[in-house]
């Protein structure tokens, strides 16, 4: 989906990324890497008593994670211009698998490229939607047509 | 800054955290962990041929390290409700060292907490923004006035 | 506690960490970082065979994480100066979730700055101390003040 | 085994390692460093319907963790020559114990130095093994007997 | 070109993979996971005296890299068979660029499947070749043609 | 050197192990790991303005990789038994090697084991002493000589 020119992308557009399964691994070298050791993170006995009753995701780690499945195309997809109204809306928790899907909603043509928008949205297994966002993405006209 | 009540924030408030240097380290961690390996960040011949003539850290590594120099308080941050407006403005290079600032912009009540929003700004050593960010945290109210 | 000067502790004080669960990823990481793949922390089969029953925690990886756990400041705190009597007395097992306590016994007053010595211990869960020393830090006066 | 000169290896000697368990946090770290997430290795739900019934190891982690409990040394091994007829003969599922054994089966005396070729077995807990080749090492003579 | 069933292999089809810039980390990173410490890949006071005069990466770290540059795709190849005459052929150094490149040999079909054996080469970014290998994996028929 | 029983150890031996070269890698990974981001170690501008003029590695980095330097020997030595009079005396900056001596002396003879005392010393590949301590190991009794 994401090896296409600018001309090839039609909004309605749907792609679907494999999964990944979120591991206590992953909570730990994210909570480390990034620094931010929250304690609904890190500290099982703390998020024992919160209403999730267990650790779960930071919001950062699955957004970071979804956009590492995108795997955009170096000849196409430029630039990751930006995100908007991202929201993590559903807890994940350790053992969760996610994938991500991706439903292309507008494009702005530009002189020498073109804005493609998409509205993104991480789900686990269970179909429940964890985060939502609007991404947009700088792409390539086709070398021929221009 | 983040170890206060919903009532303590007063829009036009500032907060600056430490420093942050970004390192190889970084970028081939990050790489590795969230599954973009996007040659900008990861092949040095490729990217030595862009206009930035080197590597470039990803946005969301950016993204990602700017929340966690922001040691949200347990007691009184509940939640990071979301992001809106996250723009990749100027390059962060191997090397740079980054800190984030917040400002303050807006207090919504709600019954028993409250959402504050705060324009984000990465900045690195030269005080150049590589990132931009509108974010809302859910803060607490200060248990004795609820 | 630690974002003060020297002649704002007071030999008595206490302070207390957040903590941490010590994970799988945790003994599998600190083994490879370190080289040190002793048995106990690295074979499950062989420390199924053991008193312990189990895999246990490295004593460094304990006191590095309490070190970590303790956030130097570093206007105040000058240097970490050395470590006495470090004694490992119950094992941290997977899942284990620790903290520090200090509490502050000496100080010892120089010509620019000034030794706080502190009993710092590494508690469990269950309240059980798994790790004590003596740690010296090297503390700055107050700029207004000297 | 391995601290020995070329005149000491025998055909027919056996060397065997110390054993490591592999974990969850060996299949996740070795899929994002190396970049290679195929499911059977990263999606839980993937691999639930396969005919492993979860999660197993990638081949190369195992042939790797194998050749790194080998621990050559320095003044008498003088390189890692090659492999020949790697074979996958077996999964191994998180939680597995693995060691390495050797068998000398081979020396071929060069002017300066020996190849010394052995088979090597990567076997887990229940004795079953996972994985085979024939490994070659190039070896120092004797300094005294050259 | 590994998205395909066995029936649409061609001997002396050719494909050749992204680069990925080898760094110090990498290193770091391989020595400490796979607990090869070998001095040639981790001191670089001893590397400087041997006739590379610096260190150089594990050939168990090219070797690895190289299979996860490949990017199986689930559907269509179904394991990761074996590896026949692996040679480490030339120093990868810490700031060399690889990539791999593979030219299919040979196809044997079985009944419900196919092995497909491909020449495997890592070469660096001045098109030396650093390491070679037979590899060969298990292909899934189309599922139609069957 | 610690592959020998409780008997065989004589006051006034020495070992000495082999080199490690400290690297960025290691005190990005430490400090994240650790959650140890005293800036000294994690800003290089900050750290620009110190006397050192660079980042330094944390004390528990270098103490932690001289006892994974030591490689105990499971059947002989029983326990890391404690640490004593730990002095970080001279920095340790990023591509320094590193490595760790140990002078025997004291034996302490008990019914089943015994304790043996070293003075441990971490010295970089300038002859320089960056850190000592006094480290006490549980030795086991040779099982025939019991």
């Amino acid at each position: 989906m994401f090896n296409r020119y600018f001309e090839d992308f039609q909004t309605g557009d749907c792609w679907s990324s494999r999964g990944r399964t979120i591991t206590e691994t992953d909570l730990v070298s994210f909570a480390a890497w990034s620094g931010d050791w929250y304690p609904l993170h890190t500290d099982q006995e703390w998020a024992r008593n919160t209403s999730y009753g267990q650790r779960i995701a930071h919001g950062m780690l699955v957004l970071s994670a979804a956009i590492g499945l995108t795997h955009l195309e170096p000849g196409t997809v430029a630039a990751f211009y930006g995100l908007d109204r991202v929201r993590f809306v559903a807890p994940t928790f350790i053992g969760d698998t996610i994938h991500v899907t991706y439903e292309f909603v507008e494009k702005q043509e530009r002189e020498n490229d073109g804005i493609v928008t998409a509205k993104l949205e991480v789900k686990k297994q269970t179909g429940q939607t964890v985060a939502a966002a609007v991404v947009k993405f700088l792409v390539n006209k086709c070398p021929v047509s221009q």
